[in-house]
């Protein structure tokens, strides 16, 4: 495993998207953003990923010149056509007028059709929080997922993050699919010979496992919460399908590729309804309440989100580690040699 | 088991809450709400939690008297004060209020501080798809559950509901607390002798077990999806205390009763950025691709809410069925006898 200088590897993808035809301000964002999901430790979705956006760029399954186009809106609701753009690059100014819609009105909404994969939804979740505002986000995906009690694909792991901001800056972030398991995280498991701490998913008899092999093998991730997972995957396409007017999970799924997306992007900014003293005060009883909670191997909790901000901190200090492969290719996508 | 004619279930609650001192209009809304949830074959959060409700009434754990209290608002959110009277009744109002201001500028969010335990969630998510708009909504809970890894009671099972309008008036309702199973779902297979269906708790020695009984004496329910439902139950919580500036769920556990519970009403009218009949449209494309999946046994999947029609159809032209016990400890509290 190399470390990358942070800058280095910032840089690196920026001039591999500016020649990618993408323009000065979308190579930007989507630079910041897959080098922040890589600061934050969340690889897959970073530097791991970043080939195949490229790829995907080359081969025209995300359009780079296509801009979010406003369809109608009412109040503090808007809705737009992303236009199978750059997914982070919308999802990202989704949420900017969403927050800005927010600071102005209180809530701000964005619902976006027909956008690409938006790759991590805290970006989005943080964002809000970095500046003052809670918000509950979330996109549909291609139908990946068995619902509970079937054996068809017909529901999507459809993301969904929930965030709150927190004065320290060590914002609370709810980032999770509809499934108990990413396939990423099952070939993790699989690469380091383990089983799943609980059950992931169905074997070749249609028993539930902790075999990760098995359940790649079957497509049979299963939805957390069994039943639950199921209604709340259906429940998040459903309101952004009608609020967006786009894509369902099933539509996506016709697609081919996982393309043209429903999303939905929800900003609260509290500061319109409560004082600021007592926005500390609340979000911190609440975070200190599971801080202080005791594991039962005697550690202590820690919130959703807390963790990014010690691997930010560690990769800024001593650089990012790529695989050396990873690395590789993405000089060579420079026109560069390691 | 009785089967009672629902008029006469609903004029025997409503004339006991009468007799309780509840106002003719809280006591028409109080006795709807419980009847409806009879109706819709929800005994556990209807007739069978009536007498509960009466005992509330009667030690005063339930103000008859308070009234919800604006504290603020900007745009389209407002914020209350419930002053801890019945749960039920500011549930309603709140969602009510939350519908009108969706009605009038497409988003409604109403935040509600010091309320008491709301019943059913369905109740106010249907309230609004029966109004034609998309609801969610969630209450905070007493500490009833231990975030993943811990044996500390330090998280509720706050329930969630997103509901979303059906133009056949079967509405999609999603209805879930964050435990995977309730303590009165494990008592109905402890009565039956069943084992659960997936794990659902803890057992003595610290295992996940499938046993009802071991579970209930542990009070080791676990979150729905483990981690992920830990994370999203603080989540909530979250939320709900910032908007609301009321009790966290370790708030409420230091009230004795379960009392003060914190909650949002979230409300969109589709209407005002989409034409009916897209509306129509992406409800049933994502609802049908739902009932036209089969399951393993061959039959078709059902969305969540879809059953409620049914039950209600066949306890509006058979009775509803109420235990005679239960039924003779509601007449007696309407002071006549069976």
């Amino acid at each position: 495993m190399l470390r990358i200088r942070a800058d280095e590897v910032f840089s690196t993808i920026k001039d591999i998207l500016l020649s990618r035809g993408l323009s000065p301000d979308k190579a930007e964002i989507l630079s910041q953003i897959v080098y922040g999901n890589t600061l934050d430790g969340v690889y897959t979705h970073g530097i791991n990923r970043f080939p195949r956006i490229v790829s995907n760029i080359e081969t025209g399954v995300l359009d780079v010149n296509a801009e979010l186009e406003k369809v109608s809106s009412c109040g503090v609701i808007e809705t737009y056509d992303g236009h199978f753009g750059i997914g982070p690059v919308n999802a990202y100014r989704a949420v900017q007028r969403a927050v800005e819609i927010a600071h102005d009105k209180g809530t701000g909404i964005v619902a976006l059709a027909h956008n690409n994969h938006w790759l991590r939804g805290s970006t989005y979740g943080l964002y809000a929080a970095d500046n003052g505002c809670i918000a509950i986000a979330w996109s549909n995906t291609k139908p990946n997922m068995m619902p509970w009690g079937s054996s068809e694909l017909r529901i999507g792991n459809n993301p969904l993050v929930i965030s709150v901001p927190s004065d320290d800056g060590i914002h609370f972030v709810f980032d999770a699919a509809m499934s108990q398991f990413s396939y990423g995280k099952l070939e993790e498991y699989r690469l380091r010979g383990e089983m799943l701490p609980v059950d992931g998913g169905f074997d070749d008899e249609w028993h539930l496992t902790k075999d990760p092999c098995a359940i790649e093998r079957n497509s049979s991730v299963i939805p957390f919460g069994f039943w639950k997972g199921t209604s709340l995957s259906i429940a998040l396409d459903l309101v952004a399908v009608v609020l967006s007017n786009g894509f369902s999970v099933m539509d996506v799924g016709r697609e081919g590729e996982e393309r043209g997306l429903s999303q939905v992007f929800l900003v609260i900014d509290p500061s319109k309804i409560s004082d600021g003293e007592s926005i500390r005060k609340n979000t911190r009883k609440v975070l200190d309440s599971i801080t202080s909670c005791s594991t039962r191997d005697g550690e202590n909790l820690r919130y959703a989100g807390e963790r990014l901000a010690a691997a930010r901190k560690d990769n800024l200090a001593n650089g990012i580690p790529v695989h050396e492969s990873v690395w590789n290719t993405v000089l060579g996508l420079a026109g560069r040699v390691f």
